[in-house]
């Protein structure tokens, strides 16, 4: 993608604060951290979200976020790891990456910054039903596929 | 591990409102959501946090996710999704769980709901070069196993 930040990160085009590469993937560190540490890990192929990721690269990628993630971890000396992904909504760069962010103890992030809801009488039961169809049907198309 | 909430579920001696599971994973609503349809994936085997996983597992959980990810946004007819996980920090439940949360444009969630840093002087460089050496040994141990 020629106008991709990313992918110019990853053909070197852009300088970036790479702590780890391997064929597939970039892992650098992101410029506005959460907290110092705070890095990315992105495939050097271009793909929009993780939903778009093909199935070999879904599984290298997770391995990839388990080593960042680990290396965060001690390099940093951190007490756990956040790791999210934002997919088209909150996802300021097109092109998918995995945030991994050292916690501490008492570092004043929540885990989640928002009020959590309740699902109101048979709400949770109807949303289940939605997802689950949708699950059913994506699973049988992979399965054939 | 007897008193694992998430154990308890994956045995069927807790209800949860389950829209997918197979071999190795459980989907199911969580309780309290960000928004309705936010799921939880959660290993049938126990293991404290992503970065105890072995190789499998991180490889089989990214596919079980993405399969969430992209029922909750079909299911849900959300215009993207947010992937989290916390551990050990924030993490609820010590059994790893990836959170999958359907996001709609101007939902009013940030991406990150806490301000962003910079790196003061040579601060980014001294932080790429920590994590760079744990990445690199811990890399080379994987290799080597």
């Amino acid at each position: 993608m020629d106008g991709c930040v990313f992918c110019k990160i990853v053909r070197g085009e852009l300088p970036a604060a790479v702590v780890f590469e391997d064929e597939g993937f970039v892992v650098f560190l992101d410029r506005r951290p959460l907290f110092p540490g705070h890095c990315l890990v992105v495939p050097r192929q271009h793909y929009g979200t993780y939903l778009d990721l093909p199935p070999a690269t879904v599984a290298q990628l997770a391995l990839a976020t388990q080593l960042a993630a680990r290396a965060v971890q001690q390099g940093m000396e951190a007490d756990g790891i956040y790791l999210a992904v934002n997919n088209t909504v909150s996802q300021s760069v097109p092109h998918v990456h995995v945030h991994v962010v050292p916690r501490r103890w008492h570092d004043g992030l929540q885990g989640f910054f928002w009020p959590r809801q309740q699902y109101p009488g048979a709400e949770m039961e109807r949303v289940r039903t939605a997802i689950a169809a949708a699950a059913a049907q994506l699973s049988s198309q992979s399965a054939q596929a």
